[in-house]
């Protein structure tokens, strides 16, 4: 089944708005947080843990998995949902990202990317098209297409310019899409991506040149990469007022809390970012009592809970400072309990988003939460 | 209430017994598998996990404990217990193991041991009383005596000299733990070791002075040093025809399945090992098919479940290819799975055990079993 949006309610004051997206994995609540399984899991989180966090849909990396544990293996075995055990939608990029940061040097022209695996410094070569066949091996329930990136410090013409490739690859991944069919018997949606760094006449051109695409969803590229907050929250407005209200729009690799309340707010469906898994590692909190550095001193004795605000086993069960010990000692344990505490606090921020909108009070929910989850507790 | 072991079955044709050990936090069912909390966490497993897994008890390492948290900051959070989430009965040693092999230089004399602290370097001194006074701090249901180590290639005479110390600070200990009291409103046992390196006649004199001790268990330490397993299997034997049938025994530090099924043969009660843990971190995992090297390029696109004869979560959801993927690109998770199937699979052995004894048929199990689980899978 194609996958189809439903939108349920707009909030009257801002652009916040919340759907359903259907998928052939079922149905995600939006405005939605995707954790991030960058290699196959999300740090430290069996499957049933983030069910049990409230994840509905999670993000796959195409240039890592493609790279192990392999196009062939994930091919062989029937998919990354069957190979993570995870039956819950999945939504892939298109290793873009990871080809303009990670890998060595690397060459692009029209055609595509050439480049160095990070890993064993093999040439590879990334095209709209063979990034497409990469997330058919995925199995994913939505692929993104290959986009050129830029750095946040590029100049308009360059911005231009790099845009237009993005739309012309758009357009061969689309051709491709439909000219290759899914292998796994589910449907696989294809989301372009809006770029144009920090200008809002190119985001608007980009926006507008996708809309051609008739497309299941859009994605909202090159953002928080260096520039100011207002600077990325102008850009997604400006994008969204051209974008469908009929098709969920998904904001890549941002941010914070208060950065997808922001974002919320100016009609954002989809978020993923690596934050709340890569701060667990450095005991860098999220709760709802604010910013907490399980680290420091002031929690060795403290018996007060991770966080009481939020309901998840791992939040109510365990002290500060148990968890500050376990992390000081390098346990293993700390990364599923921390990890835990983060993307369970980003779940739970959207949910609270999203029964306000549908209960027409986002914005006093905003009001009252935007600054709290900023402070430091 | 005094700590309680009620033998509910003796297999006719081996040593082998099942019982109930009953404590303030429970009641355990023997024999059994102890998992090890070294410093306050077994290695990447939840409470809740662990429970999943059949533990009924755990141990923690007293000396890591001492060093961090600290046996201040356990006091002031109310015991390890609590500190730690796990509501079941927990035994830890008395540290003697950790001074005499992880420490730097120490200083033994009959007052106790001066050691320098493998983390800081300060120096600490640990006497039968102070070791004692730990563990009140942490507020274990089992504690245990120190003891003196010996290496396992020591002559007789040292043996014997090195064990008599042990039963001299035994006796201390038993007296400091009849002037103390527990902190925490439930009942702290104390078990005296028997030691006695590999001779017959010094582990017989070793069991025999501490009986006048009327302790409400005893451990067995010193074994799975170097020994090969038949000499270990004699001590067990040599020891037990001593000890009391009326009190519960435990192995200290032993070891494979194997062993196991061995030591309960000679009836042995309680066992606990790093050996799950430690295996899994390095992916060598044991199963109901043997040992599987799960690195091994033989599972690259092996669908099979981890461990199809287990019943537990970890080893009936992922397959054997995803276990080694997570492995090889080292992602936190290969750890919950990894740990939760060694320890599982031990804990499954003891169960195993336990069910075939209640019902008189240990020796076939025995037979079909303990071949089986040290063999390559």
């Amino acid at each position: 089944m194609p996958l189809t949006f439903e939108l349920q309610a707009t909030c009257p004051d801002t652009g916040a708005r919340a759907g359903l997206l259907h998928t052939d994995h079922g149905t995600v609540e939006t405005p939605r947080f995707m954790p991030v399984g960058t290699v196959g899991s999300v740090k430290a989180l069996a499957p049933r843990t983030l069910r049990e966090l409230g994840t509905q849909i999670l993000l796959g990396n195409t240039y890592h998995l493609a790279l192990r544990p392999g196009r062939e293996t994930l091919r062989a075995l029937g998919g990354l949902h069957r190979f993570m055990a995870w039956d819950g939608p999945i939504l892939t990029d298109s290793g873009g990202f990871q080809v303009f940061s990670l890998a060595g040097r690397r060459d692009v022209s029209e055609d595509g990317v050439t480049f160095r695996s990070h890993l064993t410094g093999d040439k590879l070569f990334f095209s709209p098209e063979t990034v497409v066949d990469a997330q058919r091996d995925i199995g994913s329930d939505v692929m993104m297409v290959l986009d050129e990136l830029t750095p946040a410090t590029v100049d308009r013409a360059e911005a231009r310019r790099a845009n237009a490739r993005t739309v012309r690859w758009a357009g061969r991944a689309f051709a491709h899409a439909r000219a290759t069919a899914p292998h796994y018997g589910h449907h696989q949606a294809l989301f372009p991506i809006v770029q144009g760094a920090v200008y809002a006449d190119v985001r608007r051109e980009s926006a507008e040149a996708l809309l051609d695409l008739d497309a299941e969803g859009y994605a909202i590229g090159g953002l928080s990469v260096g520039e100011a907050a207002p600077v990325m929250y102008d850009m997604v407005e400006v994008t969204n007022e051209v974008l469908p209200q009929s098709r969920p729009r998904y904001l890549m690799g941002v941010g914070t809390p208060q950065n997808l309340i922001e974002n919320v707010a100016r009609g954002v469906d989809l978020f993923d970012c690596v934050m709340p898994t890569r701060n667990a590692r450095t005991g860098s909190l999220f709760t709802t009592a604010g910013l907490v550095n399980i680290k420091n001193a002031r929690w060795a004795e403290s018996a007060e809970a991770v966080d009481a605000g939020l309901d998840g086993y791992h939040s109510r069960t365990f002290s500060k400072a148990y968890l500050r010990h376990l992390t000081l000692a390098k346990e293993p344990l700390f990364m599923e309990i921390a990890s835990a505490q983060n993307v369970g606090l980003y779940l739970w921020t959207m949910r609270e988003m999203r029964a306000a909108i549908l209960e027409g009070r986002f914005p006093a929910w905003r009001r009252e939460w935007a600054g709290r989850l900023a402070e430091k507790a």
